[in-house]
């Protein structure tokens, strides 16, 4: 399939963010969204159960990605070197096309609390799901959510540094988290 | 007013916390909440906006305690001590009565994955909050950011323990700041 044809679940997710931007998400319908699309309603929901995961899908799979990265860190590695094998990871999920649309998916989320809401307990969940493969490889309970937290705060302005310049997510990401742990360590000596 | 006279507000959220409990929150109407506190739907709602609002009603206040105690840090401190101030400002709101109320709040909030949501955004919003008061004293950018997640995980774990033990909610949420400060030193010297 050339670059002109996108495939259904990427018209209907362009049409989707076109339509909210227009018109508001509340705003929008399904059978709009598909209609922008040229497809059908049933076509749509064979692609996502409902609106809101249009906005949310995927996400589901950059938390197998997180996962699986610590889970293939070698076994030597301690909590940061495994969090930043998660964090390579999930670059995999983080593609162009990805990029393109994270502007306006931003834009969208923030003019509407049940989309923040949403987006909230998603990073909670992505905190929570780190921690637990950490655990799983041993590190002790607080650290694994200590690192997992400095690792979230790493991918969620690496994702908005990586929104804003591209490239290879996984660079950008190891940078960020660099900064966020000299961060960490300049406010635990600070606070000696 | 005695201990067996609450006021209608207090009656409220416990008439609601008991719907919610019995027969879930979906299915409480406000109507319900008030009748079952003796009281007016009219008299409901000169307390809270809708029924969701039992739930979290009164974080703004905790949001604007954090606030204030870093705000009201001595000059000279460091941001982990102007973190530590605020959860020592935060504990004058969580009353022994909130402590009562807190396991089954928890409770209803986990069985419903809208509470889940707000709650994930409140927990945000509170990290937010104490990230630019940080920052409004000087503190760095980054390492603001830093210290209000280190901080709020003390505040959301020494909570939980808080609920267990009852006590002086600043003395535990002291305990619990040191223990996440020893946990992120131990992850930050394993990844060197």
């Amino acid at each position: 399939m050339g670059r002109w044809e996108p495939d259904a679940r990427e018209r209907l997710v362009l049409a989707a963010l076109d339509l909210f931007s227009e018109q508001g998400y509340e705003n929008t319908a399904v059978a709009q969204i598909a209609e922008r699309a040229g497809l059908t309603k049933s076509t749509f929901f064979r692609h996502f159960r409902d609106k809101r995961e249009v906005l949310f899908g995927g996400q589901e799979v950059l938390a197998e990605m997180l996962k699986a990265g610590i889970a293939g860190a070698p076994e030597s590695a301690g909590a940061v070197e495994a969090v930043e094998a998660a964090l390579v990871a999930v670059s995999a999920g983080l593609t162009e096309e990805r990029r393109a649309h994270g502007p306006r998916r931003r834009e969208v989320i923030a003019g509407n609390v049940e989309l923040r809401e949403r987006e909230a307990l998603k990073m909670v969940g992505f905190a929570a799901t780190m921690a637990d493969s950490l655990r799983q490889r041993g590190v002790p309970e607080l650290e694994a959510g200590v690192a997992a937290e400095l690792g979230l705060l790493a991918f969620w302005r690496g994702y908005d540094r990586w929104l804003e310049t591209g490239g290879d997510f996984a660079e950008v990401a190891r940078r960020t988290f660099a900064e966020v742990r000299a961060a960490t360590t300049a406010v635990l000596e600070g606070g000696e």
